[in-house]
C-alpha cells in the first residue's frame, strides 16, 4: 500500500499492491515502481520531498527490513531504503510499520499532544511502537518496539520468529483464527459450517450472538489485556491506541482487552491508560506516519 | 542510607538507617531527621543545593511515594518530597530508586556514553530503571519502570502488590529463598541444615559446589533472563546493567541469566546485548544517583 502526501498531510492519491506475493526482493521492487512510477512521472519527480516506508521488522537507523518473520522475501538484513532510493532517486526513510502508525496518531490522531502512549497494530503479526517524553523509542539499534515477539504464553504456539508463545501467534488477525480453529473441533457453533474462516467471518458470527465467536474474542483479548498490562510497567503511558484488522470488531475486542488489562495491571497504573481505537482510517495511519518520516 | 556528595561525584559523608522498620511515615521521617540532621548542621545548610531521594515506587513529578509493597509505611500515597523538604529546608526531588541507580549508572558507571540501556535492582524486590535516548524513562506519571511488577508466570506466587506470578516474587533476594524453601523439602543440599537460608548463604553453598544452590541460582537466571529477553524487545538496548545484593553472587547468578536470555531474546536482538555488573559499589550506586537528581 502507498500514497501521496501533501504537505498538509492529505492523501493525494494512494493505490495498493500485494507485498507479500513477491518471492525475492527484486521482485517486490519490480511491483512495487510497477505500481508508484506513472504517479510520481505525473506529479513531477521534482515535487517530491521524498519516501518514507513503514516496514515489518524496518530498522530506522540503517534503512534495512532485518529479518521480518511474515515476509518470503524479507526473513534476511534487505537494504531497502538505499535500493528503493536508488530506483526512485528520492531520499528514502524506513521504519517498522507500527512505528510509522505510532507517528501518524502523534501527527493527525488520537495521540495528538500525548506524550506517552502505546500503538499497536492488530494485522498478520502484531507490531507496536513505543512513545515516551514526546519521542518514539527506536532502540540503540534502531530495533525497538516488538510488543508482539513478547512471551503471552510460555512454550505456546509456534511463531514465525522461531520461537514458542508470541503474542502475536494469539492476537494477530492469523492468530485469532488459530484459536478459532483449536476451539472449532467439539462445539456446535454457526462457525462449523464456515470454509472460510477468518477474523471478519468470527466478527459477523460474534455479532450474531455466536458463543464460540464470542469466547474466541474474550480469550483474544484476555491474552492481549495480559501483555498490555505488562507493557504499561515499563513506559507508564497515558494511552494505548489499537488499529489494524481486528480493532474493527469493536466492542467484540475492545471490551475484553478492557476488562483483563484492568483485572491485571499493577494497582499504580489503573485507571490511568485510556484504551481507544484509532482515530484515523486504517489505511490512512500507515501512509501519514511513513509520509511524517519525510 | 543516605550520603553527602559534592559537586565533583565524591560521597563525602554517609550513613545508614533502617527505613523498613518504620510503621508510620512520621516514624521514618523523625528516625531521617535524627540520622542526617547532624551531618547537615556540621556542614552547614547553606552549603546544600537540595536533596535527592531513590525510593521505592517513587515518583519524579509528584515527589510522592506510591502504594510501595515493601515498605509498611509507604503503602499509600506518601508526599515524600514535600515533607522531607519542609523539615530540612531544602528542595527536594524524588524518584524511585532503580531511575536513580540508572542516572547514577549513567553519570558515573556502566552506562557512561550509552544511550540505550536497562538498570535492574536485585533487592528486597526487583526494580528497574529504562533509559531510551539517553533519557530516563518516566512515563506520563512519573512511574514507569516497574519490571519488577511484570508477570514472570501466570498465576505463580504471591506478590505483595497483591498479584500473582511478578518477577520480584522469584529474582529478588527475598525470592530466591522462597525459591530455596520450595526446592527443600526433598533433597540432601546442605542448605538443608541452614538455620538461615538466605542469598548469603545459598551464595556460599553454591560456591562451595552445593548441588541445589546451583540449581536455584540456575532457576533464578532462568526466569530473569526470560523476562529480560522480553523486555529488550519494547527498548532494545545495548546493555543491561544488574546490581543489588543477588548481583554479587557474579557468575553463579550471571552464567544462567546470559544462558537463558540467549534462549529466549528474539533473533534481531541477539548477540547485541551485553549483560554486565554495576561498575559502582553497590551502595554507591543509589546514593550518586540520588544526588544527580540535584
Amino acid at each position: 500500500m502507498w500514497g501521496i502526501v501533501d504537505k498538509d498531510g492529505r492523501i493525494i492519491k494512494r493505490n495498493s499492491f500485494k507485498t507479500f506475493e513477491s518471492k525475492h526482493f527484486e521482485d517486490f521492487l519490480l511491483a512495487l515502481q510497477n505500481s508508484l512510477q506513472p504517479s510520481i512521472d505525473e506529479i513531477g519527480e521534482e515535487n517530491f520531498e521524498g519516501i518514507g516506508i513503514g516496514a515489518p521488522n524496518g530498522n530506522f537507523h540503517t534503512g534495512c527490513i532485518e529479518f521480518a518473520p511474515n515476509l518470503a522475501w524479507a526473513n534476511k538484513i534487505i537494504p531497502l531504503a538505499e535500493e528503493v532510493s536508488k530506483k526512485f532517486k528520492l531520499e528514502t526513510v524506513v521504519t517498522n510499520d507500527a512505528n510509522a502508525a505510532a507517528i501518524g496518531e502523534m501527527k493527525f490522531g488520537a495521540a495528538k499532544g500525548v506524550d506517552d502512549f502505546i500503538m499497536i497494530t492488530l494485522g498478520t503479526g502484531v507490531g507496536s511502537g513505543f512513545v515516551s517524553n514526546g519521542q518514539l523509542i527506536y532502540g540503540h539499534d534502531g530495533l525497538a518496539g516488538e510488543l508482539g515477539h513478547t512471551i503471552a504464553i510460555r512454550d505456546g504456539r509456534d511463531c514465525g520468529c522461531g520461537r514458542k508463545g508470541c503474542l502475536e501467534t494469539y492476537t494477530s488477525a492469523t492468530g485469532i483464527v488459530r484459536t478459532a480453529l483449536e476451539k472449532l473441533s467439539d462445539t456446535h457453533s454457526i462457525l462449523k459450517s464456515e470454509a472460510n474462516i477468518n477474523s471478519y467471518t468470527i466478527f459477523q458470527a460474534a455479532k450474531a450472538g455466536d458463543e464460540l465467536a464470542l469466547e474466541i474474542f474474550d480469550f483474544t483479548g484476555k491474552i492481549l489485556g495480559q501483555s498490555l498490562a505488562d507493557a504499561v510497567a515499563i513506559t507508564s503511558p497515558s494511552m494505548i491506541i489499537i488499529f489494524g484488522g481486528l480493532a474493527q470488531a469493536g466492542k467484540y475486542i475492545f471490551d475484553p482487552i478492557q476488562k483483563y488489562f484492568d483485572q491485571n495491571v499493577l494497582k499504580v497504573y489503573k485507571d490511568k491508560v485510556k484504551i481507544v481505537p484509532s482515530l484515523l482510517k486504517a489505511n490512512d495511519v500507515a501512509i501519514l506516519g511513513a509520509a511524517a518520516l519525510i
